[in-house]
């Protein structure tokens, strides 16, 4: 496994690849590398070709107040997961390689970035597009893989591949949870034991909204009304928002049409904790 | 020569040029090409390999009110002029090709757009970046040829690249004037014969603003108040601005240092003209 800390190495490296015939696969990750990481370099390698894995906590998605200081960066972890899982390169620039100047060049994506997270953390996606946007020119892959436990993420790097017509393909990949139920995240690091229990109640509230989009609701208040008392209700939870939406728009749904995302930001003690619940292929209820 | 219509189509014929082991060079227009277009192209086969010229009028980038509806669209003479110079394929789509959806994407480069053209047309580099973009991920060269004519954009669309680390050389050509001292512009065609005659005051007083320089003046404030003099005396031209600024950052310059962009803007009838003069590699003066 080749670890690279330029630009100019991870394009020779990916040249030699392309060289080889080899396709081109790309994990964007801030590190702090957990079950949902994995389950995508896994998506990755078995799609065959060359895997690059970017370990990059990207300043500009942070807002003034979040977590960037602390944001964990278990380095040595990451490069051993990576390893471990037949990862070929993984590129992990310093900041000033991804910013040597002040960055004057922002991607926007509108309408799909004002609710959810976008409408709790001004910015944030503008920064999660550009550094995508430059990781994508950097690498150059044929596909990239993004976990749909960030559904917003994806629907906006989606949105934006789409508009820009940017030459790789965008891969879903499945949420993970960890066994207790809890979705697999970085910031899971920060909760203590405590805190850990009482953040199950989010994925458990989700998963009733499932159970009851299965069973035929389709009132996309009425789901959204019950996630929201099972969050009100458990202890320690200070839910942030409910949606419920479509998947690949973001636009409300009253009514649940063949799809739904129903997704939740809740704090639990310091932790901003997000979740969701991603249903396609629906009947009429 | 290929014209092809299709954002496939395009892709494809470039997919060819590169297993041929060919490089590929885009020169990016809205059509109506004069010889400043010419000297683009010339400069894109001088470096070999494939030259891919797009015609493409991008409505994102014309604000209400402006000349998107008349825009000269020859497309006829058009292809003539590209099949005379050598261009390998024509990239000429319908707005529904490159804009299947309401754009929700926008590329935004701050700090560059704010004055010049940018005070005068908002939103018009927010278009230009965004369709640039979109026509390097479609045709993927690597390298993209602009004027000089248009200074800003050509900083601006530079740190773009650079911000995004698009993996295209951004290469940029002299501004080329007509025999009459004019310089090259599509909208030259809505001038009058005595429109003409009165926006030759526009490259004079520029011509006259490069000799001051290059005598010796330092004194920004100064050149562009010859300017001003010249363009507020010249019957029938009513100039928008007059700006003396570094070529790289269009930042003011109140002195003069190693390089310097004096850029004008002019209405002349119901014509909006732009024309400059770029200087490099000055001494102390």
């Amino acid at each position: 496994m080749d670890v690279v800390e330029t630009i100019a190495g991870v394009r020779r490296r990916v040249a030699r690849a392309r060289a080889e015939g080899l396709a081109v696969r790309l994990v964007p990750t801030m590190g702090a590398l957990h079950a949902g990481h994995v389950s995508l370099v896994r998506a990755a390698r078995a799609d065959g070709g060359c895997v690059v894995v970017s370990l990059f906590v990207n300043p500009t998605q942070f807002g003034p107040g979040e977590d960037l200081a602390r944001y964990p960066r278990p380095v040595e972890a990451d490069l051993a997961a990576c390893r471990r899982e037949g990862v070929d390169v993984v590129f992990h620039p310093p900041a000033a390689e991804m910013y040597p100047d002040e960055p004057r060049t922002t991607v926007h994506v509108s309408g799909l970035t004002e609710g959810l997270c976008g409408a709790h953390r001004p910015g944030h996606f503008d920064g999660v597009c550009t550094v995508v946007a430059k990781l994508l020119h950097i690498v150059g892959p044929d596909a990239a893989y993004f976990g749909e436990k960030d559904a917003q993420q994806l629907a906006v790097v989606r949105r934006m591949a789409d508009d820009l017509n940017v030459p790789t393909r965008i891969v879903a990949c499945p949420l993970v949870r960890d066994a207790d139920g809890l979705a697999t995240s970085s910031r899971n690091a920060y909760l203590s034991g405590t805190e850990r229990r009482q953040a199950l109640a989010i994925g458990q509230a989700l998963a009733e909204a499932r159970r009851r989009i299965e069973a035929g609701e389709r009132d996309g208040r009425a789901v959204a009304g019950l996630v929201e008392g099972r969050l009100d209700a458990a202890e320690g939870v200070r839910p942030e928002y409910v949606a419920v939406v479509d998947p690949d728009t973001l636009a409300p749904l009253g009514r649940i049409g063949p799809q739904v995302l129903v997704a939740v930001a809740a704090h639990v003690g310091e932790t901003r904790l997000i979740d969701n619940v991603m249903l396609r292929g629906l009947g009429q209820g």
